[in-house]
């Protein structure tokens, strides 16, 4: 087969789905696949140059086993999900779009996302860029 | 290509997961796809015609400067994700359905759905109208 | 058409979740489609044997309302989306993978997870076993 592109749209933007997202795409790019990442709501929020090193928080289900767990392995030197991605990007083929209505909500300018974003796109740019690959909703 | 059917398995039922829904239908029925809605969970307890237009919630993760933001839209005008299906049930093409099982979870009778809500499917039946295309779970 | 595979990467622990994970599962088997389940962080967390058949929760929107439309279905007699998930696997097709870096992440041994899951598989190995088939997030 060729590698037809895998879509994420990235909605969640807590730590534990981000890094979801990042193991997902890291592990697509290493078979050679393109990856399209669309950043909605509160993923987008978290790409903000400001405020993607930061604690993100876990979804509510992960306890505090949970975040114990994912504390043990940062401090074992576990990359981040930014650090992830930025990897991942460095392979080739991976490309990140904030959505553009998402970027109206949350009030934010290209300017303030980190450079990881490659740029900004509507709904129908991301349908058309998916083709009939997969897509993730995460 | 032709135009090949998307299906979104709507399980959750926060207005900011539900407008991503709203948002990802709207898009793909203005390129001329079809769209096929399977409500479950609390998804399908949103499409309740008494609440259909209530105030459902965001996901924790968006916070107090996430509620603002929403609700500052909201005042300027922003469609609701209710408003935003009408809207693309009118393009034409868009299906919604709710799952059988989910309605007797939450012992939910048809007479109880807002008009949105075309009819009650099971699972098998979704998955033949999806056929081969592209799924998302939201 | 063939049997294509249906992917489920499992991500989410509650139980209201794992449900959706198996109805759907369940609905594939019996079309004889093939279903691969990949099981990462808290959707792992809640295979570990000795806490399968405990109560994992519902999503935070679930509120009252729903965990008392869970609790009555339980009390009526539905099974569990552990038990639906031994039920599928009986038809045969099924297949339940944990990911290597989820066990990592949570410290857990093979042998502590329940006898439903199938063994350990890194991400590459999920997306050979997937081939361009549906890939759902849950």
């Amino acid at each position: 087969m060729s590698d037809p592109t895998l879509s994420i749209v990235c909605f969640s933007g807590t730590d534990d789905r981000l890094q979801a997202v990042a193991v997902l795409t890291a592990g697509a790019a290493a078979l050679g696949r393109p990856v399209h990442l669309f950043l909605q709501y509160w993923a987008l929020d978290a790409f903000r140059k400001d405020r993607i090193d930061a604690d993100h928080g876990l979804a509510p289900e992960a306890g505090a086993a949970g975040r114990e767990a994912v504390d043990a392995l940062r401090a074992a030197g576990q990359a981040s999900w930014a650090e992830t991605l930025r990897q991942a990007k460095e392979l080739g083929g991976v490309e990140i779009q904030a959505c553009s209505l998402s970027m109206d909500l949350l009030r934010i300018t290209e300017a303030e996302l980190d450079p990881l974003v490659d740029g900004v796109e509507g709904v129908t740019s991301f349908y058309l860029a998916a083709g009939e690959g997969q897509i993730l909703f995460i």
